[in-house]
């Protein structure tokens, strides 16, 4: 099967997650609002404009697979986990998996937030002072909470992964996290690090992964930027 | 089985999606936080701070069902689901439930950040300004969006409840969500309402069931107040 992915064009997104998925997992797939020959943008406004969806997703990214259509990052991962055995195979692995997957993502929705404090729908450049304050709190007190929890999680491990000896799809949204973090607060990122030695040691066996290399190095991978959700603003980096 | 809920005693909060589904369900379950008998406070505390739990929860609410330690609402819904036949039993129908379940997740996240737009780890009075104009932006802009997704679920559905013909766990959900609006924003839900008849026929039905009602009425049930998730403060309703 070929899975259709869709999801904005241009930023990685939360699109991403469910990329660096298909590209571990080595599964055929399409990116189509980024291909012309795939229909582009509209054929992704389809699936939120057409009425007659019975089960229409609220945002991107969804995941086209089969007949099935399926939104919301962590519920599409969940799916691609089971199925491209990117997942523990027992109950209480999933939902271990699953977990994780929830706390990674609203450590996600806290990182946009710090340069969109107002409104999502309001440019970087109206809520400056706003995004200062938030960001700071998120430097000092929620980037040391999280990172700190996921590095506890992984020394309390039965193996190099956070789910065990074997990767999952949380340990590829966890790589993520760390370079999206690099990149929008180096500063404050070079002083953490240091203690939290096993993300960073699960963040590079992630990137060494041949498929992971691959990717990283193809014009698939789109790069982080100023549109996305990791962004970088001197003044919110302390 | 008895289960076991921890979450913070005196507010909802997140805790309340699940003992919806606990309630609806009939089973059997010990709030353990709110109960001297049970350990109280001290109880749920152990589990945050014993270095010893394999799969530590980031954060209440979690569920001790037998031998599992379930974290976050969501996942610990998809498990009640099954378990308590709150949820589709086709995989699709599955992966929907939960697509669904994340979207208000999303939404009860953006209405907590109303009135706490810079930091959690701040009071109110100290983030007043941006308050009142996150929640501009959210009576809206947000409140439409989201509400009338749901409704629009609710027209292309096969039955009543969001999922077809039958109850499911995010029909609970919802309902919560439209009390803590009406709660938080009644000006704003006013004026909304009648664009939602669906998300508020929805709403009826699910407090009309008996197991639900009772529950109202009973003194397990906590009520909003201005601790929890749904705060009213007159500045941020417009």
């Amino acid at each position: 099967m070929r899975y259709e992915l869709y999801y904005w064009p241009g930023i990685e997104g939360r699109g991403e997650f469910v990329r660096l998925a298909l590209e571990e997992a080595g599964a055929a797939y399409v990116d189509v609002a980024r291909s012309a020959k795939s229909g582009g943008v509209d054929a992704l406004m389809k699936y939120l404009d057409d009425g007659k969806i019975a089960r229409p997703p609220f945002a991107p990214p969804f995941l086209k697979a089969g007949k099935l259509l399926i939104g919301q990052t962590a519920n599409i991962l969940f799916y691609l986990g089971q199925r491209e055995r990117l997942a523990p195979r027992d109950e209480a692995g999933r939902l271990w998996a699953n977990q994780l997957q929830l706390t990674i993502a609203d450590f996600v929705d806290e990182t946009h937030d710090t340069h969109h404090p107002i409104a999502g729908g309001l440019y970087y450049e109206d809520q400056k002072p706003e995004a200062k304050r938030r960001a700071a709190g998120f430097r000092k007190e929620r980037m040391p909470k999280f990172l700190g929890y996921f590095d506890d999680v992984l020394e309390r491990s039965t193996g190099n992964y956070l789910a065990g000896r074997k990767l999952t799809y949380p340990d590829l949204s966890l790589f993520l996290l760390v370079d999206g973090l690099r990149y929008a607060f180096p500063k404050a990122m070079r002083r953490l690090e240091k203690k939290i030695p096993r993300v960073i040691a699960l963040r590079d066996r992630v990137a060494a992964r041949p498929n992971i290399t691959a990717y990283l190095t193809s014009d698939r991978w789109i790069g982080f930027n100023q549109q996305g959700i990791f962004r970088h603003y001197e003044e919110l980096d302390g």
